[in-house]
């Protein structure tokens, strides 16, 4: 293991928050609130401490996947602890639990919150909150190397195991382009959502602090309706912004160089676009009589599965109170999850694609056995690697569902709070049913029940394999017994 | 498509039916129902009938794995359909949905139940009841098998198609001599209960009704209580048996032939065993208090865990009533399922060790890519093509499940009985949580419901599959531009 190269790349995560942390320092001074000084001190000392730490430049930057994966969970496990420590000394949330939990949720983009009462929370806090979604949804270490010139060529490994979806593709031959080019255009959309809520009678903070919420597709709110007190214009603005963080972003880039065709060819976006579509039209008809016009209906329909298939987390009512048939989509679509290559969670849409097209062959295997078929998505062979590596995918998705579940099932809260609060975390909604509804929060859980959240909150955003390679002993094996014949040489 | 060979089949299968009615015959005989001359009508017509059909025995017996889904896909249907007439006739099941339910209930040994009255029921109907299970935890194609001499060499593809497991394989050379074995361990072992149920002082009637149940792993019991009034003794004993009958058959046979070192060898029964036990010991801990003593506590633990993992469905006690953590771990040995080659059903044993032994490889390749590892299961190495139709079950397995419940939603029940319900049907167990409880039954639902389940029931015995080739049109592709072709030559 290249343990130089993991060291350096920690310094630099650190850095990186260090230098993020001014931006509620900012805001703290524009308010003139005194929890800004805590921010100060901190960002400081992270820029300072990550600055020393990365700044000697490692001989050998070779990054193996096992590497890649290591290096992936410790960032984010680093930034979740650097971040939650603010939470802990402006004793907003003076529990160690608490704090590592919404900052975990932010981070990974979640959204569940452990506060009753967000509104008592100051500015700056909030700001660093909504913002810690910001840079959970594209990926710290994808901006680490959009920032930083990276040579090596095997840096791949960082955004592979970063990067949400079954397959990770440059969109440009190289890694640091492609993922200067993510960025850009993260920055560009989002920066547009907040012109557009200003513009539409948003307060310049909620504009700001919902752009990065709906960008990161994380879901923290600065109301404690979420989202249900703004206008429904604002309402409409936001659901259409959460389906767009939601797509695949190579759509985009496609788009930003004119190749449009190819652009709108994609047929993991036409799926998205047709199960948002359908699903806002079925819940519209198994909700019918619930709202008083069918404007509100459609509303409140297409807002909340857009909220939940992105895996935002916002709310414009309370979806608990809907019939069982709309629940049950609602818990469907958080299960599916975004596009791959999106700022969103859940499973994916791309991994759906491919499992169903594997069916399908398997089927007509049994029909026609001599015939031996590839898999192809958007004209392309789908690798038998990744095919098997999709199905796998699934199953250790389920163990690590089913083994949280059990963990949680001890507190004794019904079955639904407790499926609906794992499938909330482990894919990075935020609210989910029952105990855990829009109009809840996950504060009343055991300490032991927090933990097993913020496991999956982390596990979800990074798509298991990170950290399950991060938490196996035999990854380590070699290290301990190779390090004196280092010092021998 | 070898439609002669599907058609020697359904008249084979007809006929069988028809001499297994004459069970019920005889019992309707010895307590003088009228509701006999029913049977004994219908079971005159489905032997001569099914005699007429197969009489001719077909030239080319080639069975390719098409025609094995096709016929074991339509055997069952045929056999469901004509096994329910005996209760529309008697009028103890009026309704065609209603009849056809506990039909497909029986045959899948799923135990599903729409009566709210069993003891109502004439002994003539209820032993029929009861036989159904017992025809159906074997396999009625391998009980053909067993008894028909069938040469073509290819009747392996029957087995296949009917047997659960995710691979399965003749514990003989020869398929028949592999399905007479299987029926002749079955017989044994059930009339092994018969004698010790009755010995200890069970009515006759009973006893011959529970071991249906328990060989089968069914679950329909002839009290309205299932086995909650019998003495705790035969509570134990029935426990016992159905730990036995949701053992992989194989234990059975290396025992039988003395090979009994192989038989403890085999890891799928170290697996199942030791996950019986930790249920248990589980399931004790978290219900401690709930009832007078210890031996009650245990007793009433391993019965369930018993009745739910071999996916029979008797019940001692309202395990509805018991601790989420209880209710989830009961929810989760539901869908595990019994032993491969067993009469359970669910996902099976097998395919989880398989699946987890594949996710271990996949895991080790991530932290040593160089290193490509086949998996063992028993000391033999694991297709590739059976670890990857395995992988690809789970997710059928998933989608057929998510669908049901989609369609089951739509009548608003709570979504733990919607879960649940969908649950125990597809997996053949029985009873569920909530309005599925062990003391409620089926009878509630909706018609288009009722369908649901009888297609998850079938799907479920018949392991997804045959009925999926079954209902696929490009099954049936050539086959009417092959006919004329015929009749030209």
């Amino acid at each position: 293991m290249n343990i130089r190269m993991l060291v350096y790349i920690l310094g630099k995560v650190l850095l990186i928050e260090g230098v993020l942390m001014l931006l509620p320092v900012l805001c703290g001074f524009f308010y003139g609130e005194s929890q800004v000084i805590y921010y100060i001190v901190l960002a400081i000392t992270y820029i300072g401490l990550g600055f020393v730490i990365s700044m000697k430049k490692p001989k050998n930057m070779t990054v193996f996947i096992k590497d890649g994966c290591v290096a992936t969970a410790l960032s984010w496990i680093v930034l979740s602890i650097c971040g939650c420590i603010p939470f802990i000394l402006t004793k907003e949330i003076p529990s160690f639990t608490d704090a590592m939990f919404e900052t975990a949720s932010g981070f990974s983009t979640t959204g569940a919150s452990i506060l009753t009462n967000v509104e008592a929370m100051s500015h700056t806090s909030l700001m660093w909150r909504s913002l810690t979604h910001w840079i959970g949804g594209m990926g710290v270490l994808v901006f680490l190397l959009a920032v930083v010139p990276m040579t090596g060529g095997s840096n791949m490994n960082l955004m592979r195991a970063e990067s949400p979806g079954p397959s990770v593709g440059k969109i440009v031959p190289k890694v640091r382009s492609t993922a200067k080019m993510l960025y850009l255009i993260y920055l560009a959309v989002t920066i547009t959502e907040i012109v557009i809520l200003f513009a539409c009678g948003m307060p310049l903070f909620d504009s700001v602090c919902s752009a990065f919420g709906t960008a990161g597709t994380g879901g923290f709110g600065v109301r404690n309706d979420s989202f249900a007190s703004y206008s429904p214009l604002i309402q409409w603005i936001v659901a259409v912004f959460m389906i767009m963080f939601g797509a695949n972003f190579n759509f985009y880039y496609y788009f930003t160089t004119r190749q449009i065709s190819k652009a709108f060819k994609m047929s993991e976006i036409k799926v998205y676009l047709a199960v948002v579509a359908l699903a806002t039209g079925i819940i519209c008809f198994s909700i019918r009589g619930l709202y008083c016009s069918f404007g509100e209906t459609l509303r409140h329909s297409f807002f909340q599965v857009s909220t939940i298939i992105t895996t935002t987390g916002f709310a414009t009512t309370d979806f608990d109170l809907w019939p069982s048939v709309a629940k049950f989509l609602l818990l469907c679509l958080m299960i599916i999850g975004a596009c791959a290559s999106s700022t969103g969670g859940g499973i994916k849409i791309a991994r759906f694609q491919i499992m169903f097209k594997t069916v399908k062959r398997e089927i007509n295997t049994y029909i026609h056995p001599r015939t031996v078929k590839k898999i192809y998505v958007d004209g392309k062979t789908v690798d038998s690697d990744i095919e098997h590596s999709v199905a796998l995918y699934f199953f250790i998705y389920l163990v690590t569902f089913v083994s949280s579940m059990f963990i949680v099932a001890f507190e004794g809260h019904d079955l639904i709070t407790v499926f609906s609060s794992v499938a909330a975390t482990l894919n990075n909604i935020g609210p989910g049913l029952a105990l855990v509804g829009p109009t809840q929060n996950y504060a009343f859980f055991s300490t032991v029940s927090k933990w097993v959240f913020i496991f999956d909150m982390l596990a979800g955003r990074l798509e298991l394999m990170p950290l399950i390679v991060f938490l196996n002993p035999s990854t380590y094996k070699g290290i301990v017994k190779k390090a004196p014949k280092k010092a021998h040489s």
